[in-house]
């Protein structure tokens, strides 16, 4: 039997595989769920070793897991290291999915549940790729290092110190993520760009405790409305972000990257559609996908104040909280900006309040590869097979931590081969991932090893 | 025995069936608790008869329980409708109560718990002066109807309806309303004015459902933003309510008021240390008394949008909403100044949302009182017996709602008599009663009795 064949026999084990694997709910945001995400680490060690991997270990990184395991006997050929990622977002709003987050179900050919595409059915992937190719031919065409993280989706506030630490061990030719995305079943693409992110926390501060606000309202300012003013100050009528220094270090677009920005498809009515946003809005100036690959932006992620129960309470509230991210572009520092943004908030504090920023841990850099890296040449050859045509060459809003701690520390750079499409709801109620991509993935998962073993570096 | 001998041997019972009273969560905000206002109706109904009141009644009044007693033996004098409420607000953030807001606890002399002093301790009061002249003399000074409402915390919704209905039953020279406060422990005042109110909803709604701030961010208006920036927009710099026709129907000051409101002793300086506020701060061009109890005021009571959880959620979320309420003046009505405010918040919509606007059924008019109606000169009689000096003739910047009702069902006026005082925290975490209040309210509501049997219209 030849490794496709094999795939293909055990696709009704691997979804089933995958849909026990969304039962675990590794939300690495809740310290209530710590210990889930440890138990998401162990189950996936199994997996690996199952898979033929050797060398499986569980390490911390922080509080949270780190899993590694390798095949190294490729003597001569390129080291890959495979990157993904098995905690998840929060399952947000409860009484918006169809059925609970961790409980999940099949419709119409989707795995639906909290992390199907956003990383658990990408990350495994390349594993059930690996176990195909060791059951069929009892080797890889290259070494491979698979390192799987458990703190993605908080901005991987561990991962600088312990890739540091284990340079050695992870040391490679070439990275490849299998956290990442296609344009759509029919179209692939390759990122060239991902945006960096830093957060933040702001909290305002008025009376020592809710006041009544008929005995008080007049007197006193009240939180929310002092929250609301910083807020509402932090873009100009325009879109622009209002924080001095904000867009100093951004790199501007040259004429060629916003040619190839505007040579791919973009239709608002369907992504409106999609969405089910009423209007496009956004810095003036620039397009849509410019603004949300290649400009900075900054977004309250949620806000907090005051009474939020039925009917009314008429207080003044004693506080109020809006917590804050902001993506980056090259080459805007996380820290730099994070500190920028506190900075305005404090500074145009409102009378009558005092206003606490804390700057999060939560930051990535910014992140670009030059488009004709073998590593990108090579993975453009397995998706042109795949998909019959040229991918787009796209630059992508969203931020994966490790893509430039690897380039600073190992000095490798990063292939984003995922296969996630965007209407899939990652971070949103209802995720879900396409089986049909999910079996693609395998296979192009395949195909890129037998590539890498001669275009890597 | 007289009564107020009765009422000193009494205290220890009355304080602990004041606690029992506590002990009842009887929020009328929140419909879960429906139950418990109504069990709260019978204990009182209860109370009522065993203190000699006479056709005890529980009514419904919309889903609430209405309580009538009355006492009709008085021939040739008076009758005086004395009102009280027996809801409470809701608890609001139960971390920052020192012990759970339905378990009572006495500290120094205070009762705590919700609704201690607001209102369950001061509406006891006139009851229990009932009990001892009736034990005692076998007969009160004036004909008494009591008329306690369990639905004063949400602004009476069905009370018009109540009154309109009842008032045969109701008719009476003078109403008096044991909802109401003392300016100190040394110092009485009477209230010549409170303020109406009326309450809003308000929902910013964006994209179908939460959005990767990532993948999104920079291609469509974020709700909480634009929430934020209609509430920025509802003041100007100078404190002023930036919405058409909100200030057409106010009564200016005239000088006399303006003099009465300057000769209460007002410390900014107290006033900041009771509310840890750290500035006053306010319409422009009015004094902080000025502000709080005859000038209208908007208040956001409560925001909420996007992730509130622990941690970072990159999200764009799906809507935001804020609770709003207005606190109103002579001549303001609600319903025009609610649909003022739900008019400017639709017309000012940014771009790529939609607002909605609810105006909620809670509303107050505005209420005043001549300083020499003869209610108010038996009270002040009253009261400068047991404070030993003049009271303060103050307005309230709070609403009770049946005030105006009465007066416009009934053509009575109503006699503010509460014995509360400002910092007993009413609408906020640990709420409590001084004990030493609550006996002076007892003796002051028999005194009240005698006065108005010579001195009611």
């Amino acid at each position: 039997m030849n490794w496709p064949d094999y795939l293909q026999q055990h696709q009704p084990a691997f979804i089933a595989q995958l849909t026990a694997l969304l039962r675990i709910p590794s939300v690495s945001a809740d310290p209530a769920l710590r210990p889930e995400v440890w138990r998401c680490a162990r189950w996936l060690a199994q997996r690996l070793t199952d898979a033929g991997l050797e060398a499986v270990s569980v390490d911390p990184a922080g509080d949270f897991p780190m899993l590694y395991g390798e095949w190294l006997h490729a003597a001569g050929a390129p080291t890959i290291l495979i990157y993904g990622h098995f905690d998840v977002q929060p399952p947000g709003e409860a009484q918006l999915w169809r059925h609970p987050p961790f409980e999940p179900w099949i419709e119409q050919g989707r795995l639906y549940g909290r992390g199907a595409s956003d990383d658990k059915g990408n990350l495994l992937a390349p594993v059930l790729a690996i176990e195909a190719m060791l059951r069929t031919l009892g080797r890889l065409p290259v070494n491979v290092k698979v390192l799987l993280e458990g703190q993605e989706e908080i901005l991987s506030p561990d991962l600088p110190a312990f890739i540091h630490r284990h340079q050695a061990r992870l040391a490679c030719d070439l990275a490849v993520s299998a956290d990442g995305w296609q344009w759509s079943e029919t179209e692939a693409d390759l990122r060239t760009g991902l945006r960096g992110l830093c957060a933040l926390e702001v909290t305002v501060t008025g009376p020592r405790q809710e006041l009544h606000a008929g005995s008080h309202g007049g007197a006193v300012a009240n939180p929310i409305q002092a929250l609301a003013t910083l807020i509402a100050g932090l873009h100009d009528a325009e879109g622009r972000v209002r924080v001095p220094g904000f867009y100093r270090d951004v790199r501007p677009l040259t004429a060629a990257e916003r040619a190839a920005l505007r040579a791919i498809p973009f239709s608002a009515a369907d992504y409106l559609a999609r969405t089910g946003a009423p209007a496009l809005v956004g810095e003036a100036g620039f397009s849509a996908l410019e603004r949300i690959g290649a400009r900075p932006t900054l977004e309250v992620n949620g806000i907090t104040g005051g009474y939020r129960g039925p009917g009314v309470m008429t207080i003044i509230p004693a506080h109020a909280s809006a917590k804050i991210t902001c993506r980056l572009v090259p080459d805007q520092q996380p820290d730099a900006i994070a500190q920028a943004v506190a900075d305005a908030l404090r500074q145009r504090a409102p009378a009558g309040v005092r206003v606490t920023v804390t700057v999060l841990p939560n930051a990535a850099r910014p992140y670009r590869m030059a488009l004709d890296h073998p590593g990108n040449v090579a993975a453009a050859r397995v998706l042109r097979r795949l998909y019959g045509r040229e991918p787009y060459y796209t630059k992508s809003g969203g931020s994966i931590a490790i893509l430039a701690l690897l380039e600073q520390t190992l000095g490798v750079a990063t292939v984003i081969f995922g296969f996630g499409l965007p209407d899939e709801n990652f971070h949103a109620p209802n995720e879900f991932f396409r089986l049909a991509q999910f079996a693609r993935a395998q296979l192009a998962w395949g195909q890129l090893l037998e590539e890498l073993a001669v275009n890597a570096r």
